[in-house]
C-alpha cells in the first residue's frame, strides 16, 4: 500500500518510569512525544523493558476497569505462596513477578505511519508492574525509519 | 552467515480479516502473497494487530486439533464470569477477551530469507479471535529489507 | 538521545541448540558472540525460534532457581492429561508444549547499543523447551543496523 523511498536511519531513546505497586502504567503519550521529535514519518518503533519483574502490554485505554481487571486476573493466576517457589529471598511477590513477566511481553514493535504510532483506536502501551513496592523502570525506544 | 548489501527500504500494507467467533484464523498465505509482491529478498516483516480483544500467535498448522485445543485451554483458563470483573458492559466475553489477548501476542516480527517468511516447517501465523460475535479485524504488515 | 547516521545494512545467522527436556536454556552468550562478529554498533537484533513446542523468554539469569520455578509454574498451569485434548498422537507432553509456547514468545527484538545487546543487568535470553525428550532447536538471528 504505502512505500518508503526516503533514506532510512535510526534513533534511540530511554524512558525512566516511576511505578507505585502492581498494575498498569500507560506510556503511550511519552512514546508519541519522542516519536514526533525524531521527524520520522514511516518506520518501526520498538519498545523494550530492561527488567524481568515488570513487563509490557498493549491494552484498552478507554475504560480504566480493563487494566484493573487484568491485574486482578494475574493476582489470581500466579499465587504469592512461598511454598510453591525456591526463589523466595526477594520477597513473596518476586517470583510471581517473574512469572507474570514471562506471561506478558518484554518487547513490542509498532509500525509508524504519517509520523504517528499506528495503534488501533483503543490501544494504549503500558508498563505492567508486578512488584508491590515502588520501582524506577527503564524502557528503551528504538526507531528505524525515514522522513 | 548471510549478508545483505542491497539498499534497504520499507513497505507497509493492511489486511482486513473477518472472524466468526472465538478461535484461530490462519493468515500465513495472505502475508506471503503480499511479501512476494514487494520484491524484498531479505528483511524483517512485522505483523501488528490493531485490537485488544483479538491477538496473534504462531502455532502448528499441520493438525487442526492443535488450534482447537489451544482455544479450549484459554476458555478454561479465563472464566466468563461477570462476578470476577468490573468491566462487564460489553458482554461476558469481553473482559476475558482482553485477558486472553494480554496472554498472547499483539505483534510478531518474522525474518525474511530468499523472498520467503523464514517460518519453521509446521509454523503458521494466526489471528486469535477472543470475542464470540463476528468481527472485522485489521492487521498491519510492515517490511524492512532489501531486494 | 543517540542517533545513527551510518548507512544501514542487515545480517542473518542461524543457531542450533540442543535441549534435554523441559526447562530454560540460556543463549545470550551465543547471540552476543555473533553480534560482535558483525561489527554493528547500533541496531535491532531479532531472535526467532522456528518451533511451536519450544519458545523464547527473557528472564533473570542471576539465580538459577528463577528459571526452575518458572518451568514448574508452567507444569502446574498446563496439565499433561490426554482427556483434555484432541491432539494426543505425539505424546502427553505435546499439546501442553504448544500451549506453553503460545503463552510465551516465538520472537524477541532487542536494541543494540555500542555493539552490545541492550539488556538489563539481570536479563538473559532463553530457549524455553516444552518437550520431555531431547530436541535440536533452530533459532534465527536477524540484525538491522549500522557500524
Amino acid at each position: 500500500m504505502s512505500s518508503g523511498t526516503a533514506p532510512l536511519f535510526q534513533r534511540a531513546h530511554r524512558l525512566r518510569v516511576s511505578t507505585k505497586g502492581k498494575g498498569l502504567y500507560e506510556i503511550t503519550p511519552r512514546i508519541a512525544e519522542w516519536l514526533r521529535s525524531t521527524g520520522v514519518s514511516q518506520g518501526l518503533l520498538t519498545v523494550f523493558i530492561q527488567h524481568t519483574s515488570a513487563s509490557l502490554t498493549i491494552q484498552e485505554n478507554a475504560d480504566p476497569d480493563v487494566v484493573h481487571d487484568l491485574n486482578a486476573f494475574f493476582n489470581r493466576l500466579v499465587a504469592e505462596d512461598n511454598r510453591l517457589y525456591r526463589h523466595t529471598v526477594e520477597g513473596p511477590d518476586d517470583m510471581p513477578a517473574h512469572i507474570r513477566a514471562a506471561l506478558t511481553l518484554t518487547q513490542l514493535s509498532i509500525p509508524v505511519e504519517s509520523g504517528c504510532l499506528a495503534l488501533g483506536t483503543w490501544q494504549g502501551v503500558y508498563i505492567f508492574e508486578h512488584r508491590a513496592a515502588p520501582h524506577q523502570r527503564t524502557v528503551l525506544l528504538h526507531l528505524l525509519g525515514g522522513a
